[in-house]
């Protein structure tokens, strides 16, 4: 194949890692010069292309694009939006197509959730059925983890990291104060299905008595008299509880235990407050006196304290995916594979676009503990090797230096764009 | 004046640096052997002397003590309890006196904020009547820097930093997301009638447009129309509009934006959830999609983002407290003052506690921009020195390791304390 342009685009909610992912794109990318002309990043994903929106990241020093290794959120902005299935809006592929022709774009590296690799995916096949055929590579990214086969998704190993050195610092706080005053701490974090996040902050309970005492899971049913009954337990026994609450937990029917209204572009119910919710529960109940925290962004944009292992795999899988692009795989994925020795090991393999587009991988219930409110040994073990070691920042006057970038748009060579 | 014991108690909100305070009590003292003997801890604050509940610290090892120094919340317990006047409840006053001799203690060194150094005074004043003098020295506390005459207070600086990092790394997941998604992030932070833990997230702000673009200080009445008006513009000018809210706004006629219900043991109202309030009411005047987050005690148990600065003055308080106490001196507090140099530097001065007991250190207005919405350049350079550098506690499988303390209780002496 001659000498071609790539376009990359960061897709959906964003995390404190994906900025490495684009990293290791652009930097792999510029090795291959002879192959891969520019490197454009879309303004704002995919929307960049159906604008014409190209930053040229060549425009960006070495200096630059080495600073997003450690820049959390999406450096050349992300969107919610989700191409239509083919029949429902050709004219968005249609436009996608004449996008790339103009801009002789023959590498498509779209890196996003379970939606994007399915966009990933349809684009791949209309490109060889129109005949300008485009090298079309996901990488992976979700905050959420619950992209099928992949050991873990990039991105997740620091909100876990996040979340279970948050319970453990608050733990300590209402510990200190239980006496007197605070008995019960909620803390809400993400996940609208899986209840990855939230089993990661188990992590900080490494003895009897230590925080979170419970853990809601959206795989669980909520029991209301089973939780108080516990939440009652631990004030006696530990003389407070801390709690971790899945902002996807619901009632056996189904129902989210706090819906705050309104859906997002994806058609997903926007959550949110489930924490406050728990807790006025529990004083209802059992009269105590409590704190909440909804960590939201904070968690997902937590770079400060990322995982030094998630970091090197965000890195990883933007490199692989510049890598197979080059062997002339398409409509592949790379994936996290873990070793099978007792020291964690890992390296990047693949699996094709099909297999994980649109799929949704949650807790296996082994991972949770029978009562449903803690987790086991064994998701101890998964999860323990995704949050190690630690990558900080660079500080100017106390404050993380994140990477600003020009984003210097290419010239536009067609018409604008008009959504349906 | 012989050999006596001493009595260290933490008190009211905890915070990431109090224990460094305490570290730096015990270390000092171990190095005046012969002058103080036991240094003791009251379990969960002054109730552990009411309660004749006296941790003796010589019973945990160097390494312990030494890890104090890197542990957020307050190791031997704090709690809320205001000791009434003597007039009100003499009998409590008696008890401290009574636990006081037994134990041979004729050093009281009590960390808190000014509630505490008014009980500290007290106990001081009343031990002189009884003919048991005891050397009351304060030692200052406070997450939401609301002392007055020192420069700030320890525990601030690290909340501080918390706020100014979380901002600016939410602020650029917003900035990803906000072309087609959240356009408007809320971040709610601690400080009931004093604005500085707000005011100290401004510090994100370095350049025209970086989070937070807005700012709700409890010394501003609120101003709904002059707020939606600026949230209006920094979405038309930015894409999105970055929020800290103190949870202690409020409008004009002195009435909480919003009102959890309930009171604590010193009266205060219990407020939370300023954040969902001020989010939603964008929604529904300006329709614009929002996300929102509490910090609470993730905020000031933060640990693993402490300032350098505040870990090295909250140390340095204590050490000079055990200090001032062996020169003879009694009923005061070590203050920080700040040089008068353009280079920051700091040193330990004193200051009677009569001065600090009870009162309350507001934002300056002038620390506040004229629209009421942002800090100047003066509160700039007052807040930058007090986050700066990082002091990381050690990790272990990717978690911090904080100290775990024996609590060895010293053997009672006296019969069983029932309150009134």
């Amino acid at each position: 194949m001659s000498k071609a342009n790539l376009f990359y685009a960061q897709s959906g909610g964003v995390t404190s890692v994906i900025n490495d992912s684009a990293c290791g794109v652009i930097e792999t990318a510029r090795l291959h010069k002879d192959t891969i002309g520019k490197v454009y990043a879309g303004l704002n994903g995919i929307l960049g292309a159906l604008n014409e929106d190209l930053i040229d990241t060549s425009r960006e020093t070495k200096k630059t694009i080495a600073a997003l290794r450690s820049t959390p959120a999406g450096a050349f902005g992300s969107c919610r939006y989700k191409l239509k299935s083919y029949s429902d809006n050709q004219r968005e592929y249609e436009r996608l197509m004449e996008v790339f022709q103009a801009h002789n774009i023959r590498y498509f590296l779209y890196n996003g959730g379970g939606d994007s690799q399915d966009t990933a995916n349809k684009v791949s096949q209309l490109s060889l059925e129109q005949g300008f055929p485009i090298t079309c590579i996901g990488i992976p990214k979700t905050v959420d983890n619950d992209l099928p086969i992949t050991d873990n998704c990039p991105g997740f190993g620091s909100v876990a990291k996040y979340v279970a050195v948050s319970i453990r610092e608050a733990g300590l706080d209402v510990a200190s104060m239980c006496a007197s005053s605070t008995k019960v701490f909620v803390m809400e974090v993400m996940g609208r299905h899986a209840g990855w996040i939230a089993g990661a902050a188990g992590l900080s309970t490494e003895k009897e008595g230590d925080a979170p005492h419970i853990i809601l899971f959206p795989e669980i049913a909520f029991n209301k008299d089973k939780f108080l009954k516990k939440v009652k337990r631990c004030v006696s026994r530990y003389g407070y509880c801390a709690i971790v609450v899945s902002e996807g937990v619901q009632y056996k029917n189904g129902k989210f235990l706090a819906e705050a209204g309104g859906k997002d572009a994806f058609g997903h119910v926007q959550l949110g407050g489930v924490a406050p919710f728990v807790a006025n529960m529990i004083k209802d109940e059992l009269g105590y006196k409590y704190h909440w925290a909804v960590a939201d962004y904070l968690q997902r944009a937590a770079r400060h304290i990322a995982s030094a292992t998630d970091v090197k795999q965000a890195y990883a899988v933007g490199k692989v995916a510049v890598e197979l692009a080059l062997k002339g795989k398409t409509a592949v994925m790379p994936i996290i594979i873990r070793g099978k020795g007792k020291k964690y090991t890992w390296r990047i393999g693949e699996v094709k676009l099909s297999d994980v587009a649109n799929a949704e991988k949650v807790m296996p219930r082994d991972y949770i503990t029978r009562d449903g409110l803690h987790i086991t040994e064994k998701a101890r073990a998964y999860f323990a090797p995704l949050i190690q070691g630690e990558d900080y920042p660079v500080y100017k006057q106390g404050i993380p230096q994140y990477a600003r970038l020009k984003k210097v748009l290419e010239k536009k060579k067609l018409k604008k764009w008009h959504s349906a």
